[in-house]
């Protein structure tokens, strides 16, 4: 089979691999669409996020879509031919993070495009049969692949604990920050404030769940004054983490989801006196099947986030085409099944 | 002042009373809108509900708009002219369930029309400053006093614990089951079965929130089948509540908001061996803020919820407007804003 | 190998049995210490529980410690000679309870000692090793086995939501009765009242927990008068039941431990009106380490529970001991390891 | 009656002051013992903490025991002559803080010693008549003060939100450290490991809670490895923050006690990845009654934690009590009730 292969830094090459065998409990996935996430990005540009650091041939993409072809042993046979958008975390279900149901921690974890294991830039790719959940045929291929990054939306909002009638900030009005304010706005956030330095961006988001938006700095007053219930960070800037923190009510919640500094200097006597809660976000447990629903409800646009769609031998401009800020969501496209468009 | 009183069981006299005063930290509403309730009915009809029992003349109603005409010692002067919405409970401040945030549990509560506290059938009524809550012009008077029932359903959509993507179970397609199925949409809820014997009722609540119905009876399988996240009984009936907490997945929620018999013949061994979580309501503790936001969200139909509007004389017929199944919210008109409308 | 069988109904054999190979993933266990449960008793004089019937020869048992002495593939050889206590799930791992951290809702569980999956009265058994869990020399293989009765007790205060200076009303002083009282201790309950109808029950129970007790009858009013935080009922009786609700504050927790009608006459206008929240609890979710740690602080006592030891070849008249109501804890001491005693 | 005023920065007077009238609601305490806070030395050397500035004379004391001496309008006559502890709060109760539990972030909160308002360093004070919760004749006058730094620890301890079993690790073994030690013990604990710098108070506060010390330095690699469930600052020192939050499981929770700089250098990649959750105790909520009840146990030592004190006379001996190292405690007996000692 094909596999789009990062060689070394800043270098992909097709190349052909062995299709893949499912073990027992797995399915053997026909690739359809992969989106590309800021991840892949990273690995591709730097080599290596933080600890994880690219040391052999890898395959990127982690966002997938794809029909199963082949069953492992112990998964009904009736499988074959399901259209699925694939939870792209193989937990090892025994620790007692898994057993306490945040699998998302468990130290065991295995995850596609993360070193040394492959991605889904490629035709075919094995999961454990339930971690591939069936989508319907209302749903395009891209929207399914599409259902990570919304799966971070989702963990982020509930990491944020909104409720309906609530007000939340959201920093980055890029991808994940369009995943949030749809998440936080299904559920019931009544006012969904995002700041962006781009206009542009700015203007997008308002059709991706944000009621209003701010200019970081032109702004800055405003978003202060807030008295957000929960802020959400999605651009990874120490200035955005640090501003969103103060624009809280007491008792709000801060989430961080964007990646930046690995070290920032955090107002904790803010933190403190107003019982700020502050967290983060690292994947998501079991999101799949709540995002699958919600889409059915009209609660979510995934299509509508995809600004550039590449065939398989053009995964290295999918990977940078993230230098037109205009760009939302790049997805490659593998093996398209015809279904949902 | 004008008083529609209830002087005996069944008789309902408009009186004249003295205009009440507001005491310090309170307001003086002059009354727009006020819808019927339930449990107006119940007194109007049985002269008692539970332990509560009319022993003197009582003014009903509880579910109130209006406009503040003046306001007592420590209350800004500027909220006179306000209109307003009045969340009907006065509690002690003091006890436990006041301090841990459960003010509606709150054993020296004092509420509109519930002996021997007077309601809002009348021209004039007071309220603490901070129990009545100003709603914005785009809010018409009818739609203000129906944040009372509205808080029921977010009250109860809240004690079910729903989150987004869930399906839920409701029993009974009347006005609070329509205000529990738009709270829980608004929540995220995807799938939102509402049970009903009359079909009328059935097909209009597709408007307020259900994505479907099923008949008690001729569809008991399917509704045995559900595995719901959560159900809600709005109908006081036996067999509904039996019925629903067996449609309950493993770890669900069950709420009664219904009144019905004292007592039920409860499914323990299900409840037990499914870890189900069996509860109820009893008010709701400040949900008119919230009611008031997704309002301006479109997120809750609240007029379109009236189906008769009578004036201060006629509350007698007001009352009297349930014995036609397709009414769902009775209002009595008066003393009209103007505003909103 | 020895294996104590039920044939039928109130006839246990002893049988020689083939010694289980242990999976991939699995250890093998020779048995230490099995104690009895009212479980195994039922079984044995019904023949069944609820939807589960014995329909062929059924090991009983499920309480259980031991000693490592093989492992499947995966495991570390280094565990063998390990003393352990096993958590007797074995869970599917992969729907939806068991990814939400709820594996004990698992419709796939399998469990020793329920039809047709036989249990522990027999020289080994085998369990997944992430289920064995190693105890201290401190510990002995009776309080090792008695960690199972000991999590039924840690997962009901769990579910109870105790906090630090609780009331708490249990029904029943019996062994579930004492573990219960033991943990919502441990969880900082202040005041554990425990109502028994037996006076050597009572006065035995202030030695596991109970800071006072009460008769179900002669002190019905006291009962009713508790306005405890939590009620937790472990005698299954309708009558201790229904006090007990009505035993709770507003706002309490009722959670079912006990085994008793399968249908109860719940006061169901009291759970609505003081918010009561009712449950149950269904087996645990991974509770051995901290049993086991409960245990290091001797925050818990479980040797002094043991009323009586037989050997293997006397498990009939283990599972007839609570015939004497002074019977505490039955054990079936099949190969002892000579440590922690 | 006396009154010990701070009159400028390091300058405190006994002068005479008007003993102060009881509003409605209120009772009149006369102060039996007062603990000194580190805020109380706080304002005494710096002037100041944060925004709130010492700008005209102020008495000092919050940790407040004593006896009611007379009632406002609406409080039984029936309470004159209870023993009493202050919760020193006065929340507005109106606000949405106040109104949803959390009256400790109450904006309109008036607290005694906290400019302008006077505190209880004097013979007598009023308080709301439901703040002064009456205290068993078993409890001494300064156990009844030391609730209020108690309450922090329960509080802390709350938020935490430690279940049985857990590993805590506290830094600063002074007084807050302990009451956190024993607050966490009285929710089940299991391994309370608190770190200092100096001997001498590492050694002492295990008689408070901790199961084990750690230097901070010394035992830094064993600190790193701790893999807590919580960890609670109680030094208010930066390096054992950002060493705590990296001692925490994945999943773990960081609460801020201590008082120190306002921004602190925070791994947030680190509370991304492992979903750590960072917050604060800022007072307490409705401690009392369940410290009071803990007490009652023997779960918490409070006498045993006094290391000094001084009458009225000498409050600022007691302000400078906490340059001796081994201080713990220091307190101002104002008026003895002769009572619990």
């Amino acid at each position: 089979m094909r596999a789009s292969v990062l060689v070394e830094k800043g270098v992909i090459e097709l190349q052909e691999r062995p299709v893949p065998v499912p073990a027992d409990g797995e399915v053997l996935v026909r690739v359809a669409s992969v989106g590309v996430c800021g991840s892949d990005v990273h690995y591709y540009r730097e080599g290596r996020i933080g600890g994880f650091v690219v040391e052999q041939p890898l395959v990127l993409g982690h966002e997938v879509s794809g029909q199963v072809v082949a069953v492992g042993r112990g998964v009904p046979e009736a499988r074959v031919g399901e259209r699925v958008a694939i939870d792209p975390q193989v937990p090892c279900r025994r620790c007692r993070a898994c057993k306490s149901g945040r699998m998302n921690l468990c130290p065991n974890m295995r995850f596609y495009a993360t070193p040394p294991v492959d991605g889904t830039f490629c035709d075919y790719v094995t999961a454990p049969a339930d971690m591939a959940h069936e989508v319907p045929d209302t749903m395009s291929d891209d929207a399914a692949a599409l259902l990570e990054p919304f799966s971070v939306g989702l963990w982020a909002a509930h990491k944020a604990g909104t409720t309906p009638g609530d007000r939340v900030l959201i920093a980055g009005a890029g991808p994940i920050g369009a995943m949030v304010a749809q998440a936080v706005r299904a559920r019931g956030a009544a006012d969904v404030v995002v700041t962006d330095f781009v206009d542009s961006r700015r203007e997008r988001i308002t059709s991706f769940g944000a009621t209003r938006t701010l200019h970081p700095v032109d702004d800055a007053d405003e978003v202060a004054a807030l008295a957000a219930d929960a802020f959400v960070d999605c651009s990874g800037a120490t200035p955005a983490v640090v501003s969103g923190i103060g624009a809280l009510r007491p008792g709000g919640t801060a989430v961080l989801v964007g990646l930046g500094d690995d070290v920032m200097p955090i107002p904790v006597s803010l933190v403190a006196s107003r019982e700020i809660t502050l967290t983060g976000v690292f994947r998501y447990v079991d999101t799949w099947p709540r995002g699958i629903d919600l889409f059915r409800t009209g609660a979510v646009h995934l299509d509508e986030m995809v600004t550039a769609r590449y065939p398989l031998e053009r995964v290295q401009e999918a990977l940078e085409a993230d230098s037109d800020p205009l760009s939302m969501k790049a997805v490659v496209v593998v093996n398209p099944t015809g279904v949902g468009a």
